[in-house]
C-alpha cells in the first residue's frame, strides 16, 4: 500500500468530486448539453480572472495560450519588451523571436522580482514598443512579480500588457480588469486543479484593436476564430474541445467559488508561509531571499553543499510516494520546489515536509526529526487555519 | 430513465474500461509513471499507423496536427497542392494560405472522391510542388479517398504527402510505410475511440529533410521541439501534457489491439454497410453514390424533401438520446450524418436506426416500421458478425 502525493506546481491534486466529473461519458461538443457547460465555464472564467473582457478556453497547455497571445497581437517586426525573472520569461523571448518580433530583454536574476520602474523607463525610452510580456508568478522561481504596479504603468503607452498568471491566477491576487491587464494566460491544471489540457487567455478591448491589424500568420489559436464560434449562439469553440477537460474545469470553479476567493487566497498564503518557514528550520535556504517577493503557489528551495539534489526527490518519490520538482533551466539541480497550488491542505504540507525530513535524514543532513514538520503545524495554528 | 448513445464521426463512444483510465487520479507528467505511459503509446501509435517513422503526439484537437503538418513542412510562398472533396479539403486550403503558402487547389464536388491520375497530372505540369495535402476519410463527407494510389504516384516527386487520415485511420486500411505517407494526422476521438484533446501525426525521413530547412515560425507545434523532447531519455514532451487523454489513448489501443485490427476494419465495414443498406430500405438517398467511395466511419444521408433535418436530429437527441450529426460548410441542411466510428456495436447500429425510423415516422415520411432494422439484421447476420 502506498499513497502518492503531487505537490508541484502543477499538474496539482485534483479533488474527487472534479475527478468524477471528468471520468464521465463524454457528451458530444456541439450538442446543447455542451454548449450550456461551454457557456457557464466562460462565464466562471470571467468572474475567476475578475473580468469583462472576452475569455476563450484553448484545447493546449499554457504554452499554446501564451502562442495565442503572441500571434494574435502584434505584426512581424513588432518590437515587445519582455520581463524575465525565469524560465517562462526565456519561454516568451524564444517565443516572441521565432514570430519575428524584435524582442528588448529586460533579465534580472532568477530569484529576484521585476522591478517595475525599469518597465516605467523602457517604454518612456522607446515609444515604439508595442507590447509587454511578464510572469505573474514565475513558476521556475516561485517569485511573484508585482503586475498590480505594471499595469498601472503599461496603461497610460500604447503598448499592450500580456501577463503569464499561469501558475499565480486563483492562488494570489489578480484583477484582470482593475490593473489594466490587456491579455492574461492561464491553465487547467494550476490553481483551478483540474486536469492538463487546456489553457485558457482574456483579451482586453485595448488588445482587440492590435488583434484586428496583427499579420502574424496563426490558424489554430486565432483568436478573431475563438471569439466567432463563442459568439455563436449557442456557442462552440473552433475546433473539437478537450471535453472532459472542460467539463472538470467547470466542476473545479464551482468548488473555488463555493470556498470563496478571499478563503482560497488566505490558504495558499499560509500553506506557503509554512512550507517555508518549516524549510528554515531545516537549514535550508530559500532561493527567493526576500519574502516580499515569495509566491504562494511553489517554493524554491536551494539544494544544500553535500546533498544530492535529484536523490533527493527520487527518495521522496519513489520511497515516499511524494512528488516534488526539481529546478529549471539554468537553476537544474541546483534547487527543488515544493508545489503547494491548487486543492493543498495543511495535511497535504506536513504529509510534504514530513517526507523531505526523511529523504534529508538519509543523506545525513543534520537536524532534529520532526522539527519543521512541528513547525509548520505552529504556522497553522497560529494563522487560524481551520477557521 | 434516459440512455445517450452517440452516433457520430467524433467524438465517439468510449468503453468503459478506457473511461476508467481516463478518470484515475493524474500522475505527474515528467514522472518515471508517466514517461513509461508515454513511450509505450508512441510504440503502440507506431503499430497502430504501420510505421517506423516519428510519431509525435500533440496537446490540442486534429486541426492543431494539420497545422503541424502545415507549418513545420514549408517555407512561405512553397506552392501546395491541395486535394478537397469536402469541408476538411477546405480547411488544407484556408490554413496553407494563412501561413503564406501558394494554393493549387484541386476540388472535386462534395460526395466525389479523388481521382488519383489529377495528382499526377497537377505534379507533372508543376514540378515546383513542394507538397500533396489530402483527406484519408473525408468526415464532411463520409467519401475514403484512395491514399493508396495517391502514395504510389507521390513518392516517385519531390512532393510530401501529407495525410488527414483522422476520422479514417484505425477504421480502415492505412499503411503508413507501405503506401509512402509522409505526413499522417491522427486524433484521440476518433476510432481509438478516447475522449478528445489530443492529436498525433507521423513524419517520414522525406519530411524530415523539408522540416530542416522550413522557415514558417511555430513553437507550440514545432516537430523539432517534440522531436527533441522524445528523444531524451526518458521520453518527454515540450509542454505539459493532456495526462488524462494520454493514459486513455495508451488503454484504448490495447483494446485495439486486442480486438484485432482486421476484426476492427470488418466491424467498421459491417457497420457501415448495414447503414447504408438499411437507409436505403427507408428510400433515403446516399450522399456518396458510388458504394466504392463510401468510407466506414461515417455515412452522409440526403434530407429528403418534405423532411426538415434540423428537427430530425433533434428528435433523435432529445427524444430518443441519439445524437447524430448535420451537414458541414455547403452542406449544411441538405445531410445528416450517422457515424459508426470506433467503439460502436451492431445494437448501436439497430438503436440508431430504430431512433431515425421513430424520427422520420413522427414526419410522416412512408415506409413500414421495423424495415431499416430488419434490414441492418440481416446484413449482420449475413456478414457472420458476431463470429
Amino acid at each position: 500500500m502506498r499513497k502518492n502525493y503531487v505537490m508541484t506546481p502543477g499538474p496539482v491534486p485534483i479533488s474527487n468530486e472534479v475527478l468524477i466529473e471528468h471520468g464521465k461519458p463524454l457528451m458530444h461538443h456541439r450538442s446543447p448539453e455542451f454548449s450550456k457547460i461551454f457557456a457557464e465555464l466562460t462565464e466562471k472564467l470571467k468572474k475567476f480572472m475578475q473580468t469583462e473582457n472576452d475569455v476563450f478556453v484553448l484545447t493546449a497547455s499554457g504554452t499554446g495560450a501564451m502562442e495565442a497571445a503572441v500571434t494574435n497581437t502584434f505584426c512581424t517586426g513588432d518590437k515587445v519588451l519582455v520581463a524575465s525573472v525565469g524560465n517562462f520569461g526565456e519561454r516568451f523571448k524564444k517565443m516572441s523571436k521565432t514570430f519575428g518580433l524584435e524582442v528588448i530583454a529586460l533579465d534580472y536574476e532568477w530569484g529576484k522580482p521585476v522591478n517595475p520602474e525599469d518597465i516605467k523607463k523602457a517604454l518612456d525610452q522607446d515609444p515604439d514598443i508595442k507590447g509587454v510580456m511578464i510572469q505573474h508568478s514565475e513558476t521556475s522561481t516561485g517569485v511573484l512579480n508585482d503586475i498590480e504596479a505594471v499595469g498601472k504603468i503599461v496603461k497610460d503607452y500604447p503598448a499592450v500588457l500580456i501577463v503569464d498568471a499561469i501558475s499565480g491566477i486563483g492562488a494570489s491576487e489578480l484583477k484582470v480588469d482593475e490593473w489594466n491587464l490587456d491579455i492574461v494566460c492561464g491553465g487547467s491544471q494550476k490553481a483551478i486543479s483540474a486536469p492538463s489540457g487546456a489553457a485558457f487567455i482574456s483579451v482586453s478591448a485595448k488588445a482587440w484593436q492590435m488583434i484586428e491589424k496583427s499579420d502574424i500568420p496563426r490558424f489554430y489559436f486565432c483568436l478573431l476564430a475563438a471569439k466567432k464560434s463563442a459568439d455563436k449562439n449557442p456557442p462552440q469553440t473552433p475546433w473539437t474541445p478537450g471535453i472532459s477537460i472542460i467539463v472538470a474545469m467547470n466542476k473545479a470553479l464551482d468548488m473555488f467559488f463555493e470556498e470563496g476567493r478571499e478563503k482560497v487566497y488566505e490558504r495558499h498564503r499560509v500553506n506557503a508561509l509554512a512550507v517555508q518557514s518549516a524549510c528554515e528550520k531545516l537549514g535550508l535556504e530559500m532561493l527567493v531571499t526576500d519574502p516580499e517577493s515569495r509566491g504562494v503557489s511553489v517554493t524554491s528551495i536551494k539544494v544544500p553543499e553535500n546533498i544530492d539534489g535529484k536523490l533527493l526527490t527520487k527518495t521522496m518519490r519513489v520511497k515516499y510516494g511524494v512528488t516534488i520538482a526539481g529546478g529549471q533551466g539554468k537553476l537544474t539541480g541546483l534547487i527543488f520546489r515544493i508545489g503547494h497550488l491548487g486543492y493543498v491542505g495543511i495535511f497535504d504540507v506536513i504529509t510534504a515536509l514530513s517526507a523531505l525530513e526523511f529523504a534529508l535524514k538519509e543523506q545525513g543532513w543534520k537536524f532534529e526529526l520532526g522539527i519543521s514538520v512541528t513547525e509548520a503545524q505552529k504556522v497553522f495554528f497560529e494563522n487560524n487555519y481551520m477557521e
